[in-house]
């Protein structure tokens, strides 16, 4: 009996239905087994499908390809030196317009690694680590009001019609990848200045409230997803204003009207797990109201940070090492 | 390389080595596979060590042993007749002696299932599921106090030195497992008065927070455990009493002493996720102070609810079928 077999002997509920959308490949991708390892100095640090394969391929003196694993050269020794070989490869196919995800290049570089606590492998431009399944780390803030009259409500944007990811979605206030050079805070503090107008006295009120973790495949690539959780209860006549013109407009929705929201295809879909978990923490969805509320949590924390490590040792134990 | 050496590769904070401990069974017993699938209904409902296997194996009518399953005899064909079978095999068990959880037998039963949502295949009484490695359910609440000069402050209960499980030990200020005929907020209303006298008053201002899951071993045997967590702010002025001599004493903590108290031995292993969920979800353990808080999060919500259908995928790749 596979995995979806027996989920599906139960009713889903609509978030269970979401939390399998964001978890495509976790749930069903993964088990395939049609991607290669990428190994980066002997350590898994992400996934490459066929397609991607064929076209590092061509790239003989940076990739080394084995039926189940794509090899970073081992002689490229350090951080510099892997990241100048990686990005020389992906300039290269974005000229030749191979991927569309290329086409998004920001000049803005995430970290590889395995783990989050690990040292740095080398680094690579956000468009493209989704070609080599590498996790991506955010932050996000749900800035939300405890209304006199409506009860708790959620700020939400929506995405300018301009972005080249998810144009004119529906998404959380307050959202950014950890690139190289920034830290959690210092992202959580930039992207709130940025994307809303958080000012250094709105912030005091930020906490902390955890991660949510998911891996999402899209035609575009995979996305292995860790992202920071922070709460922001602003006052009642905040309102959150725009600089950078990445968004098109904010609203302030009721808990109910959120969850129409992210139930409707005009949601970002990535981005509902951090709205899920919020809703979670705070009571409006609950064990009552969702039949299968363990199952929906443990799908806002998929294990990424062993993933890959058990991953290695599925295969080891198949009589597959890993540099082969 | 395997899980551990990868985890090793870093210094382990003091929480994610308690992590480790609550895990100890998904970090490290799971991978060995010294324990038999148990099979009831064509269904994997938990695991069964060979020390168990041994003795249950004294009972051809009741168990089917084969080298990679222990399968409850099919020809018992509802809930009723599984629960009477496995019953009086249990109560033999009991007599003779031959494991120290059956000491603690408790006349409360809990519900056989694979998932959640899943219908129960039988029950079983409470100190027994261990020895099945049958997943445990309970209801949690975390009792705390904005207090106007100590900040954020957490009521903590000592158990009982009479008790079976854990006598002595700090644990959460209210907790109880969720038994047969009783649901969630049932669970928590009963325990909530019985535990630390919560009148409904109070009790209006509980509310769900989410789930913590995951998957200890111990000499008395497997626990593979969720609980159903509840926060419940209180008033400065409100000190709980116990009503069921379960009770040593009850303590109001700050954030700081909590920290010290669940990282000393005084305090019940599989009662630290509740609490670490708790100090995560209200900004005292974060991203700043904890260099691996993802790993940590995903430690407090391991897969529990698919864990045994994987388990069947992978016996079922290596060539082994369910029912052997």
């Amino acid at each position: 009996m596979n995995n979806s077999t027996v989920h599906e002997k139960h009713t889903m509920s609509k978030f269970l239905k979401l939390a399998h959308k964001f978890n495509s490949f976790y749930l069903n991708g993964f088990q395939k087994k049609e991607c290669r390892a990428f190994i980066v100095d002997g350590i898994q640090v992400g996934l490459v499908r066929a397609t991607v394969t064929i076209e590092l391929s061509r790239y003989p003196n940076v990739f080394i390809i084995n039926p189940n694993s794509v090899t970073l050269n081992p002689a490229f020794r350090d951080y510099d030196e892997r990241s100048a070989n990686i990005e020389s490869v992906l300039k290269d196919m974005k000229d030749k317009k191979l991927f569309i995800t290329l086409k998004g290049w920001r000049d803005e570089c995430y970290e590889v690694r395995t783990m989050f606590a690990d040292q740095p492998l080398l680094k690579m431009d956000r468009s493209a680590t989704c070609l080599f399944g590498i996790c991506n780390y955010g932050v996000d803030i749900n800035g939300y009001v405890n209304h006199p009259q409506k009860g708790l409500c959620i700020w939400l944007q929506q995405r300018s019609f301009t972005k080249q990811t998810w144009p004119g979605k529906w998404d959380n206030m307050v959202a950014g990848g950890l690139s190289v050079g920034y830290n959690i805070i210092e992202t959580a503090h930039k992207e709130g200045e940025e994307e809303a107008s958080l000012t250094a006295d709105l912030m005091k009120n930020l906490h902390s409230a955890g991660t949510v973790s998911f891996f999402y495949e899209s035609e575009r690539g995979l996305f292995p997803d860790t992202e920071f959780v922070f709460d922001l209860e602003l006052p009642p006549e905040f309102v959150p204003c725009n600089q950078d013109n990445e968004v098109e407009k904010f609203e302030l929705l009721t808990a109910c009207e959120t969850i129409n929201r992210i139930l409707s295809p005009d949601f970002k879909t990535t981005s509902c797990p951090v709205i899920i978990d919020f809703l979670i923490r705070h009571g409006v969805i609950n064990p009552e109201n969702e039949p299968r509320f363990p199952e929906l949590v443990e799908l806002l924390h998929v294990p990424l940070q062993s993933l890959y490590t058990k991953y290695d040792n599925v295969r080891t134990e198949n009589g597959l090492s890993k540099g082969e």
